[in-house]
């Protein structure tokens, strides 16, 4: 990846201001509307059964967040990623807290074979999708969250698909490169919907148009993000008020300042493609 | 319209602290709730079946907001102005998002045939109300604002309403009379909620009880959110810091700076009522 | 109660991070997540059917809200809190403007009747589940509250529960000892979800294993959720600002703080237990 590949995303973003469809989870609805807000994309909390599939053909991204997964909601994802699949609309999936829950755990298990175009979820949601594990209560350490690359690799693979592995430090793997962003801030383990609106990020950027490949675009979204959360940290040091800076800085981020603070490291996998 | 009605109509609420009830959609009703608290109002979120239409007996205004209506909230709403007009309880109708969406498209047309104290909307979901458009992406520009002008006036007149368009400069109209309300700020378009929060407002002045024509009751939570967020706009750029500012704005707005601060022009329809 | 038990039990709270599962109203998901994880807890908004029960087994507390019970929360708080009280899983009961709602006040009673750990409510609604009241329009003066406190232990010593009644000055009971809490702020009730959040930091203290007696436990949730408020209020006189205060005071608040600042009157009933 270019050193500023995410800066030249981000300013393709700010210029097509895609119209991002989010279903996702009670909690987070206003953080994460206000996220793609900030960044310069138009959100569109279309969610609903008769709605949330014809919107998913017009919409540039969806978001699948499997939060809170109301009935109404759970038939509206279905309904939402068979249109996204018909109209090539890409669409990314955040299975919130699966392993042990067994209604989202079913479900996330059930759209992750539907060809999404990113997974984006901490270490024990992503070995939970992987069957490699069951779960676990949300924040993982540095650690936890590299033993899970090869698994995060090979479940991009299989499901053909971009993996994202929220951490200290986040892994973007599309199955061949693995790319490792260190942006960010711990003050985002400290509010909710820190990393909803991150999935919601990823979705924003891969409805850009343009040549790029899925997991640049899937990477520009975690640095973008992770360099507005250094910023909002380094200007107070708790969670409300992050919460407000973090969306003052996403709105406020110029593409040098990404240029210029991106921390990404890209590996090729022993046997992957280069 | 007096150049201090708006100032009067905000004594007014805040002495009489209206019960406002609230339907609204998942993204905004915190921002709503606290909104309404803000400007002196007590907000109520009363929006399931059994309880919205019994609730609609005893508030003093409604709201409804069509954003992400769920099967319960188109019943409950459904309900709820069914009550409300039994009982003469005012009650706003924000047709969010209407045009292709078919099934908040059909209900947003059902509701407005029942004789809502006010509609307001951007200009592309005014136009789809009137059979005059199919919706658009949200925010519009001035001169999409001001050419939705006399199909607002054509509506308001036929639903026997007061019709108001959001947009760079706010139209308010009962059909005869029409004001222009210039106070506000861009940043209220990059915050969500900022219009769902404002027809909340408009059912807060509609709740208030004494001698005043709807048309200026709607323009004065116009006039009052554009002045708070001018406020709100001079303190911060960015929309995070913004949507807090806008609540401590609304909270400390006095009515002398409501007075001095406020940018209404009026004019008479030619062939209409002086 | 000894002057620092409040503070003892923060630090334990901090060092067990206890998992707080909430079944809460749409307007206050996010800031309640936001206070239990400023407060060191871990928050998780599971409310619906056939999760809600399974997660009430292996969460440390349990938070049943009725702000808005749409029928799904109304089954997944009934299937909750039967499986809490089968695993022993504390849980808080917030009976969110009952009274003249039929369907919340119906939900209320019944679940009131099951063993809650505590319930949380403002004088209005404490009176209206005790029967003595049908309901008000919720902020209470200081002789609406303290005029509720006989029936409050009546109704802790009926239920075997602690009561808690929120307002300028806060009533702790349960039912022989009454603990009078003056820590807080005004502008806690021009926020919403200022007593909602309370009711979840409730269910976080009473998931702190350890040997201390409920009603201190809930006294403890009283007594830092009121500091910092003080301390946010001190900083701003603005509700929006508050908010974000409130929780960067919850997420920094020292137990040497709570100590200094806390404000607790204890009684012992005439006739009750010492």
């Amino acid at each position: 990846m270019s050193v500023s590949s995410s800066a030249v995303l981000l300013g393709e973003l700010r210029a097509q201001t895609p119209l991002v469809q989010c279903i996702t989870n009670s909690v987070v609805t206003n953080f994460t509307a206000n996220t793609l807000l900030a960044i310069g994309a138009a959100p569109a909390m279309v969610d609903i059964v008769g709605e949330a599939g014809p919107f998913a053909r017009v919409a540039g991204g969806l978001l699948v967040n499997l939060g809170t997964p109301i009935p109404e909601q759970r038939a509206a994802s279905e309904e939402a990623v068979a249109v996204a699949n018909d109209a090539g609309t890409p669409w990314v999936l955040d299975p919130v807290a699966i392993g042990s829950l067994p209604i989202r755990t079913a479900l996330a298990e059930k759209l992750a074979a539907q060809h999404p175009f990113a997974i984006r979820g901490n270490a024990s949601e992503i070995l939970a999708l992987a069957g490699a594990g069951t779960g676990g209560k949300g924040v993982e350490s540095a650690d936890e969250t590299e033993a899970a690359a090869p698994i995060a690799m090979r479940l991009a693979r299989d499901l053909r698909t971009v993996v994202a592995v929220s951490g200290p430090v986040d892994l973007v793997t599309d199955g061949e490169r693995i790319l490792r962003v260190s942006n960010g801030d711990l003050l985002l383990t400290k509010i909710t919907g820190g990393g909803c609106a991150l999935g919601a990020l990823i979705a924003a950027f891969a409805a850009i148009r343009g040549e790029f490949s899925p997991v640049e675009a899937v990477a520009a979204a975690h640095v973008v993000y992770g360099i507005a959360a250094e910023r909002a940290a380094a200007e107070t040091a708790g969670p409300g008020s992050f919460a407000a800076r973090l969306l003052d800085a996403l709105y406020a981020i110029s593409a040098a300042e990404v240029s210029a603070s991106e921390q990404v490291r890209a590996e090729t996998a022993p046997g992957g493609g280069a």
